[in-house]
């Protein structure tokens, strides 16, 4: 893309194995939701319906879609912004060559054809924010596109077995999730829908507490080890796994023209740290920062269409000798960009005093302001310090000030945040800021694991979430020490998917569990193909019982790969109620009758001896448990 | 081994990388406590002291060890076992060829030369448990080794930082760990130290709530998949990378060779399913299960010093219909062959009509019981489910009813059970089982991620640790797919002391912080090489952050890896600290130096500029956090 025009190679099409893209209409044409349809094999004679899922991955995994980096997705909220009335055409920022790194002189690197298309701001005196709407009663299509998205066909699920009662610590789960409790949570300021007016190509989604728990990948150039094209196929790849939003956090040369390429093409919504690219505009010394350069950077990126900015307007010059005794100091990078500023000139932060001028940028183009945690603790030994809690207040009042402009707001928290004390960032998160959406970064629970830390922050991501935190940064295995790959991000994004989950399920979001319910059917009904197709990762599923049992034909045995065909236990429950059944007496009370049934059931169980299990040729089995 | 008498060519030996092996001695010549001591290298001239931690590989990572699998380890404990008076030298059961799962007149495998060493056996009416000791006021060398292993040297950590206060739900932890305290918690019931007799190889160990939370790694041959040498190699690579305990599954042919392998050259506690090698005895059909071969299995496994069994007594005729309506039914592969049998006969359940008769073996050999939950749930749905909890109380009157023979208790658990439902577990346990320590697979948090379920359950591992779960028992990422290979075995055993140490930290084991403050020390001061040493697995922490920067002076940088040499936030903060210090005004109250400094420091922070960050060749940076 800066060499090349064309198309990356390594793009990732195509839809998961066993699934489809299907589409669920709205109440306008131009209003069709995308879902993720896994097709399952029968139960016997009896058809299974197929099972539908959230679908963060956009039009790359639907083969009727044409991809075409050079032209973009296609704009599917234009029309949506445009009829409005609110917004108008600007020439826009003229791009400078510091924007991209470039010393005077030096080609541009090429942007991607749809680039081309003007862009959008609010009228004068206008504000075009998701929440200035919902405040006003107006229900938007993008609102209308989340509750359906959110929804996914529960009335569908209806029939299932009920699920387990969650906990969800004094906020109700909504059993219905409609448009206007989709508006209702956007005006109350407990959700929010980052959708950049110039993001047309967005397909939109909510962060909120009463909301399925999202993640965030983070991707990025840097100056060395990353391409473009890389790039933006690791933001396809992340959210083909399942990552809600991308955080693009781009350094060193054609940042401009990486975030370019990237918000054409991603259908989830971008974010950044616009402090990262001001840096690189001053040469890489935070001294030679200033408002005005900050400035034009938050309008260079809202023109382009990046729809939530981290800003660290919290990191107050106040708070930085709080971090001093610290076992790891500022270990958040902006954080410690801005600290040095403010030192270097003795003054308060330029984000913290003029935050109502940032507001009134956000507003005109509906750009969601994420409150960064530059005091975050990075280490478990200085989690939950006053440093931390300070910065949270002024967060706080932060958020009360967005929200007289109208603009969305989210709070990041940490960290590195042993287990017992995490339950206290969401109370006084929720306390302190009036139930914004918040947004962490695992917690880590333990620091004795690099190399692993998808693992000791997807602890306290599981957890945070089920407490309320509405959306999740992932956490490579690479975290502390290296760039992540390809399947770093992978094993990131899956990892904070489970986190994400298994929060959902303790919370008892309606229709959570339909999933786990439907992988343990066909667990247990040996439907193998079935179990792979509905695991959060099919290729990995499916790859590692291949490794055990390989042939085909295993994946039609009546035994898994690990008790193998003599041990299985499975085997027998199915057993138990094909005797019910033949009895006429039915699944319920199956109970009854298998009681009743007991010393029948005795001879028959003589009887028939080893003709309960298949006498297969492949047996394999290996440890799984205590008492397995 | 069945093969060759010859030590298996892959054992692996040595130590971790920037590790030696101490042992601290008690106060006897022959009570020598292992740990592994970690070398740091200075803080600019001030040395760092070693970090001294648990090390649960035994002899085979002492390069002063002399290993030989045909002549096992050291029986470091036959004298103390001896010097106790209560045990005799049996001729011990016969060989048979079923043992081996071998036709009559098949040769039988070979066994270590350790094996010929005469069996013991309690005198006729003594009891040998620990927990009989205990009750009678006796400090055993294995008690005393225990506390000492469980100390480490934390009378070495005082000075160190105080770490965050725990929450450990009712029950203090220690403060000190004497060999009085274990005395008192293993004749509570409380805690077990798992340790037959006939395993003098053994370093003892502890399970209890008030101790450091365990791991244990399953291992076994399968009838296809797996060699004896391979077996015995998983035992030795699982403790390497800190299993505390490794259960041995093993089916198939060779069952009594396999083990008699392991055990002879274990350093750690062995359990076992003995039913599984019955089920093997009469082909593989449950009905043709008894008591009398049961039995002859428990005598054959107690001689061979098998440390723990797993023994699902638990599983009683009427609860088995209380399975019938279960999406997963029974999963336990020993609850299933229970359940077989006492359906094929209408009878109870053999292990709980002749429980007392169990309990004289294992009180003759201190074999510890692990009641096995047999009805636990396999899936989210069936968590928390009356069959469970049914099952779990008969489990509560197993406990006491082991007790009074002074038979060491732990209680197995769950499974499947979403996060909200695992408090319910842990609570209901200490209940119904008047507190023995509580020993669950996972649980797994959610059904949705066949291939990342040693994700899955890591987190359900840490709360339910949390809550006072004494042990945890790993699952690897090919659980519900296939068959670990030594990576799984790594991956499952990482991930569970990961989770393991996440919950001694949330329960504020005291000494536990210890090591995650030494590595953020070491990560702030940017000493790579301890960074990496101090990691639970060096060796992937090492090799991830090679891939990004892979030279050796890239180890000695002062920036890390990701943010490269231009944005390091610790930087800062060491930056800020040495003002202090320059100033004479020591590290404490930095804070109030840095608060009058603050002006001074603006202005050399201008005048010093870009000289704050090094000026390295290879910068590189990732995406981090948000708010990074």
């Amino acid at each position: 893309m800066p060499k090349t025009a064309a198309p990356p190679a390594q793009l990732t099409t195509g839809p998961l194995p066993g699934s489809r893209k299907i589409y669920v209409q709205g109440s306008r044409p131009d209003l069709r939701v995308p879902m993720r349809a896994i097709a399952l094999s029968p139960t016997g004679a009896e058809p299974n319906p197929d099972v539908i899922v959230y679908d963060s991955s956009g039009p790359y995994t639907d083969p009727a879609a044409r991809i075409d980096p050079e032209c973009g997705l296609a704009p599917i909220r234009r029309g949506w912004i445009l009829e409005r009335g609110d917004v108008e055409e600007v020439p826009g920022r003229p791009l400078r060559p510091e924007d991209d790194g470039r010393r005077p002189g030096e080609p541009a690197p090429p942007l991607p054809r749809a680039a081309a298309r003007p862009r959008l701001r609010a009228k004068p005196g206008a504000c075009v924010t998701q929440m200035h709407y919902a405040r006003r009663g107006i229900i938007t299509p993008e609102m209308e596109f989340v509750a359906i998205r959110e929804s996914l066909r529960r009335q569908q699920l209806r029939p299932a077995r009920a699920q387990h009662r969650g906990e969800s610590f004094g906020l109700p789960m909504p059993e219905e999730i409609t448009p206007e409790l989709v508006r209702q949570e956007v005006a109350r300021g407990r959700a929010i829908i980052p959708a950049n007016i110039n993001h047309p190509e967005l397909e939109p989604m909510i962060i909120g507490r009463r909301f399925r728990v999202k993640v965030n990948a983070n991707i990025g150039t840097s100056a060395v080890s990353s391409s473009l094209a890389e790039e933006v196929d690791k933001m396809v790849w992340a959210t083909r796994w399942g990552a809600d939003t991308v955080m693009d956090l781009s350094t060193g040369k054609h940042i401009h023209a990486t975030r370019e390429w990237i918000l054409r093409n991603s259908p989830v919504p971008i974010g950044t740290v616009p402090i990262y690219q001001a840096l690189e505009k001053v040469g890489g010394r935070p001294e030679e920062l200033s408002w005005e350069i900050f400035r034009d950077t938050l309008i260079e990126q809202a023109e382009q269409g990046v729809d939530y900015f981290t800003i660290h307007a919290g990191v107050l010059l106040r708070y930085i000798p709080l971090t001093a005794e610290r076992v790891t100091g500022i270990v958040s990078r902006g954080g410690s960009i801005h600290a040095k500023w403010c030192l270097a000139h003795h003054q308060e932060n330029f984000a913290y005093t003029h935050f109502d001028e940032i507001c009134e940028i956000l507003r005109a183009y509906d750009v969601s302001i994420s409150l960064g945690d530059g005091l975050r603790p990075g280490s478990i030994a200085d989690a939950n310090d006053r440093a931390q809690f300070a910065e949270l207040e002024t967060l706080g009042e932060l958020t009360r000030r967005a929200w007289q402009h109208d603009v969305q707001v989210m709070v990041e928290g940490p960290g590195h945040i042993p287990m017992q004390l995490i339950r206290e960032n969401m109370t006084r998160e929720l306390e302190e800021c009036a139930e914004a959406p918040f947004y962490t970064l695992g917690p880590l629970t333990t620091d004795i694991a690099p190399g692993y830390d998808h693992i000791t922050s997807a602890i306290g991501a599981a957890m945070i979430g089920w407490y309320g935190c509405a959306m999740l940064c992932y956490v490579t295995p690479k975290e502390h020490l290296g760039l992540p790959n390809r399947e770093d991000v992978r094993q990131g994004v899956i990892a904070y998917r489970i986190a994400a989950h298994a929060a959902d399920l303790a919370k008892g979001l309606p229709g959570a569990q339909y999933l786990d319910d439907e992988l343990s059917r066909a667990r247990f009904e040996f439907r193998w193909q079935d179990q792979f197709h509905l695991a959060l990762d099919p290729e990995t599923a499916r790859a590692y019982h291949d490794e055990t049992l390989p042939a085909e034909g295993a994946k039609l045995a009546h035994f898994c790969s690990m008790c193998g065909p003599k041990f299985c236990s499975m085997k027998i429950t199915q057993e138990l109620r094909r005797y019910a059944a033949e009895r006429g007496l039915g699944d319920a009370p199956a109970a009854r009758a298998l009681a009743a049934g007991m010393q029948e059931k005795a001879q028959q169980f003589r009887a028939a001896g080893g003709e309960i299990y298949l006498d297969a040729t492949s047996p394999a089995r290996a440890g799984a448990a205590p008492g397995a």
